[in-house]
């Protein structure tokens, strides 16, 4: 296993990555970037293990409802980086049980990637959304036929693919770019049906980032997003070649599409169904004012519900002919519905509850000023026990969290990870026992098992 | 145990019921009361056990999340009466508990009272809600010193109570009448905190029935409502004597007043939980139409997360040091307020998928009638295998439960059982761990553990 | 002009009506039929005007924003089978203004009969949503051909049309059925576009009413329902022949058939809308307890913007080259939207604000009962000022317009009424001024108004 | 009357103002703070006359229903600091006349001060807010005194104040700060009495400013933000001495404090509904997929009640003996309360609508680089006729407004602007018209006119 310098090393591939419109060739020491490149060598250091052929903790494959739960708490820990490197990897191993009855050379390639990959000890990011040109055309009818990912041409040791994937998060600091479709294809789209891995540093990979980070000089201010940050990269493939041993999908079997996507969602839903859990607490910690009553009632209630969610996703897991423990696909999804759908309406009590102070608390540097210093410190302040640094930093960090860039970060991806809500419906909807349902209405109306027509 | 004749025989005990400005002397034989007495009737005799001494076994003492679940399933399907008369033991035992420190007395002639009742094989119901004249007012200030249900005399064998209990459901079909205070009393209002239970045939009990079950001569209509019904009972207590031995609180101790209710609280909303998993089902599966899809997603997703806040109560319930499992209290109101609260939008969903003719479908009658009945299933139908019968009673039962006499009554009592959005709302805040949240949010403010005051 | 003893008179026509699996010879004389029909003969005898030729104020067409809110304000006022009658005879005249270029006859036609009609002084019911069959299935393509109505036979002199149109209010009560498809129709689908006028005796034409009216023996516990209430018609037409001149489409011009619908749909909807102005008042008003501050906030900010919409309406509608003044569109469907979708929420306020005794108030005839009634009114009082009678009223109003089965009508009619709330979300949306809005989003964004493409 | 330059010159008066942590010498020269002066000096040159004695247009009192409609149409297309300026010239007015008949020296103090101030022109803006310490406390009743501003000192020609206001738009551009009570004060409360107008420039003012701007060095990505943005002051007063003729409460009659506040209260909402009616719009027009209609009818439905809101506020003016309208409390109040607590499900619709690229569009930057520029332009594209560059600006145009720190800005400015939700709830209550509901419902329920306690 890499330790945290080896990894920091290892970014120097080679790797074409764009920030502001410029190329950036020392990632580690990048004043932004280099931030979140410490964080992922922080996850390298922690889960180090000298011993060769280690495997990391974080890739542990749970059994049972409650090595579910301790995997959930554990993912609570660790960074972005390392989390979506155990999802992909999960992803592709549900992936390759899916597939293995039809095709299965390719599920015995993906399960070969994937132990070469835990050997490596690499990082993974996922590249699952295509540019997609006009929505309400299929991949094969656009103007522009690469705005859905494609394979342009065949060759007898791999294939060559072109097009774009978008919000492609710390697509820079990984080494293996999983990119799969972002969607079922249909007869006649083959060439879109491509899953496969690229590496970062690959000729022809060119990754633009873009971030919430603050770029204000003091970034004090920014409790959150000042020392924690990830960069969303828009990765293009300009025919980018990709060797054989590491192509699952070749541009063929379209009907096998979507089978990536779809392992991927659950996993994706039950890491934001967890990061609801403590994000929800943590709106309502964030809140100081105890006899508004009603709203904190309802923030509670809201963060209980999601908990529950979780909860019963986690006892009502099902455990696989494997031994391994998925979480109820039902709970998941509604849990995660819930906390996405309901995310606007619980910032919006706490900016109704906390106040104006929220946009217009001074900045750490006016309370370093002699001149202004003292006058924050003592108009900020309530009791003379509740000083007005520790009311200001609370009011930074509220605007951080939920007014300020990192706060849209957060509206906007609570909104669209894992699919949107539209997607997290559609699943709910299919996994519903919809059959015992209409059974207690027909026992209710006394209408007893009859079936459709009979009186 | 009684069989349910006995039961039958066993009301004619020279109570004072009341039906529409009329005394009922027969209540078995009542055509609309009647029927709710064959409802318990039938209960008796389901639980029937000749061995001398048997307690029903809808009377166990759950005593893990297992038995927990087997005893909320239980009670599922038992009737109105026979529930109330289970939450009013395991409410009494709870206070008996709670009390037992301080009024050693009072707690023993509780369980002595409570043995004694299983073994009579009576059925409890639960007295609570007082009249409460000007609510702006304490019970010691009003207008008329009975608003509230109190002391007038003390003897030395009882005291003499006066008084009356609002919304008791089927009070006229029990034997005993759980006589608990509203809520806390507070010193100075002494004669106000009387715990005590009152046989309904003692001298000086009065009860007004009132009923959602239809007057309609044709009840088939009315495929929920006119199979089972139970009255309210309007509770009035003109100058009753209660003997020592059945009194509890008697006018003094203040300070336990309200340790009663709390105890039912729980008992009751996690029956109204239980019961919202099923109705919240049964909405969903008398929705007819697949294609609103919009709408069913809510339906789907609301009726998942009251189920996955009874699979967190009964989970994380608490068993005591006598071995009794207690559901959680925290996801126990929450899932009971979310129902209560969204009750209104989950039958405005189904009212608006289902259409006008959960208004107008025409009756039995007018099946039956050879001039109508023929027109009425031709018209009423939709594909040939889906008569226009079927229909019409899927209408019949929509309406019946939804919107007519039925319909108003779940409204009202799914928002007003167990206390009230309020009550529910306190008890949340409550129990939810504010301590954690607030600890979740400085940390994530890289504010740390510090204390209020310092930097 | 008929007084209301004429119109009494002139139901007596030989019209098929049934009732609870019965034919209904005497509607005049029906114990509970008969209260509709003594409302509308009441309205005979308010616009009764002996002069020839006369024709009653509640047909006066508005030319202004000013005589439009006082046609609105006249409406809020009259029987609903007045108020139906005048929104068919501007729909009727809409309709034909519309297909006067293409159809010149048809709208001569049309005119000459509304003529006529208002010289006979009768009164009109609507007739539109077929039965329908299969929903997801074209008029065409279902089981049962007549399960949208049509045109079976072509003669000489007329039509003979068969089918069924449900929900049709005070059908048995008028004197003529304008019958209109419900929708548009397709190329092929020619027999089911027929517009008619078919008075209610005609042979052939059948009518089953269902209504909310309390059946109850004491109607004093239902103070709105025992009052006033309105049978809702189930029309069925078994082979109809109508003649020509009251032909307005025959089974042709598919492309017109939505014409008279849409016609319809505003006049009904600014009814609905003025209707909620004064239920929603209504409903703040029902509540009684001051303290409870936010709900009742919610309620009558909900109750304001109702009103604000109708205001908006009124004072932005448009005149015709005619000089009728037509309320507008947009401002008429969003607050009929609102209205509709809003109102669960503030019955479930009021049930929440007013307690149980909604359902469990005792009745009259107990208040009449000397050993309980002394007793109701003492524990139903609040402060001596407020006796339990007062309030018993007030609960049984609540009950019955809410909770019960007037509540249930309301709770559905209103949703469904003018087309359902779907329907007006897409009236909404065609009426929104888009460009305008697009135009402001370019302009805040600094991308002036170029066209797409352009940076 | 001055222009831009006259106005620059005007700020270099010796003011103390802040920005973070640094004293700024020079505002108009200020990369960040010298643009909210650069639309200020706009505005002057916009309204410039030169004319002796001439008033600028903006100020004019509206006397109509239709001047009412000009005057809010006007002041949506006027900077910021012109607007409160208007607005605090309208409540000083409005205060001069309600305490007239008391204290008529001081009503006359204002006119005359509002004279010389028009006549100097100069801008002035609202210092409202204290700083308010424990808010569960009163003024006098703090650990620290000047938790609210406070007389210290009364001298024979004026008064010295201490304390501090906050979240003072464009504090630092104006020249007069409107000083007044943050609520009404009691007795004992005297010396929190206090209105006055300050000169920005008087020894012991200071401002530390915070602001939304971007600090990014390319602020093309913010189109909205990046060209217009005002900052906060958090104003301090350090025993600053005002001359008597600028102190209309000095110290004294509490009962009046809150007269002033309340006089700004209606004017400053009329300004928050006006432009929520625009913002509304500009939310859907920022929408651009056609298909995703429930979501765009719900925003377009309120965006409508707003606009009726606005509407029916305008119309229902009432006009004050001397001929001012003023717009109706009700409507202002409920449609600015609707705007308000919906905005957040406004921006949630839109996020979910457009997308992740809201997030993760490339910048400007990143088009201008020629490695990557026409890959961006390429895959941000849909049809070929809507190139990347135009999306990406789209994209940049939502997240400056509804995602980044403008977004947040509006998020909370929304909901606290004008008193928060709270405030507004209270005032639509106070205007509500409670007993013409309570006469709606009891003719509904046949209860006539009767008082409370009759039958």
């Amino acid at each position: 296993m890499m330790t945290g310098d080896e990894y920091r090393a290892s970014l120097d591939d080679g790797r074409a990555t764009f920030f502001e419109g410029e190329q950036i060739f020392d990632l580690p020491g990048h004043p932004i970037l280099g931030i979140t490149v410490d964080s992922a060598a922080a996850g390298y250091d922690r889960f180090h293990d000298p011993a060769p052929g280690a495997v990391g903790a974080f890739m542990a494959v749970p059994g049972s409802a409650k090595e579910l739960r301790e995997q959930v708490e554990l993912h609570e820990t660790v960074d972005l980086l390392t989390h979506v490197t155990y999802a992909s990897i999960m992803t592709l191993l549900t992936a390759a049980d899916r597939i293995e009855a039809t095709l299965p050379d390719q599920a015995a390639r993906i399960r070969a990637w994937v132990k070469d990959a835990q050997r490596r000890d690499v990082r993974i990011t996922q590249c699952i959304t295509d540019a997609k040109g006009d929505r309400s055309r299929r991949p094969g009818n656009q103007d522009d036929p690469d705005a859905y990912v494609r394979v342009i041409e065949r060759r007898s040791d791999g294939i060559v693919i072109r097009g774009a994937k978008l919000h492609i998060s710390a697509a820079s600091m990984g080494h293996e770019l999983m990119t799969i479709p972002t969607k079922g294809m249909k007869p006649g789209e083959d060439q879109y049906s491509v899953a496969c891995m690229v590496p970062v540093g690959a000729p022809g990979v060119k990754i633009i980032n873009t971030t919430y980070a603050p770029r204000h000089a003091d970034t004090r201010d920014f409790p959150m997003s000042g020392n924690h940050h990830t960069p969303e990269g828009f990765v293009i493939f300009e025919d980018v070649f990709v060797p054989s041993d590491r192509v699952f999908l070749a541009g063929e079997h379209p009907e096998f599409a979507a089978v990536f996507a779809h392992s991927l969602g659950l996993w994706e839903r039950l890491g934001g169904l967890a990061a609801f859990v403590t994000g929800y607490d943590r709106l309502v910690g964030l809140e100081r004012v105890g006899h508004i009553k009603e709203k904190i009632s309802d923030m509670m209630i809201n963060a209980t519900l999601i908990r529950a969610s979780l909860e019963a996703a986690i006892e009502n897991c099902s455990v696989t002919s494997d031994g391994a423990a998925f979480p109820s696909e039902l709970y998941t999804n509604v849990g995660k519905y819930h906390g996405a759908a309901n995310y606007a309406l619980m910032v919006r009590h706490l900016h109704d509850i906390a106040g104006g102070s929220i946009l217009t608390a001074p900045g750490m540097a006016d309370l370093d000023n002699e001149q202004t210093g003292h006058l924050v410190r003592k108009y900020m302040g309530t009791l003379q026990s509740v000083d007005g640094i520790y009311r200001s930093k609370l009011f930074h960090a509220i605007r951080d969290y939920t007014a300020d860039a990192l706060g849209g970060w957060y509206a906007v991806t609570n909104l669209q990870a894992g699919g949107g809500l539209y997607a997290q419906r559609i699943v709910s909807r299919l996994h519903y026992d919809l059959e015992h349902a209409k059974k207690l209405a027909l026992e209710a109306a006394h209408m007893g098992e009859s079936a459709n027509g009979s009186a």
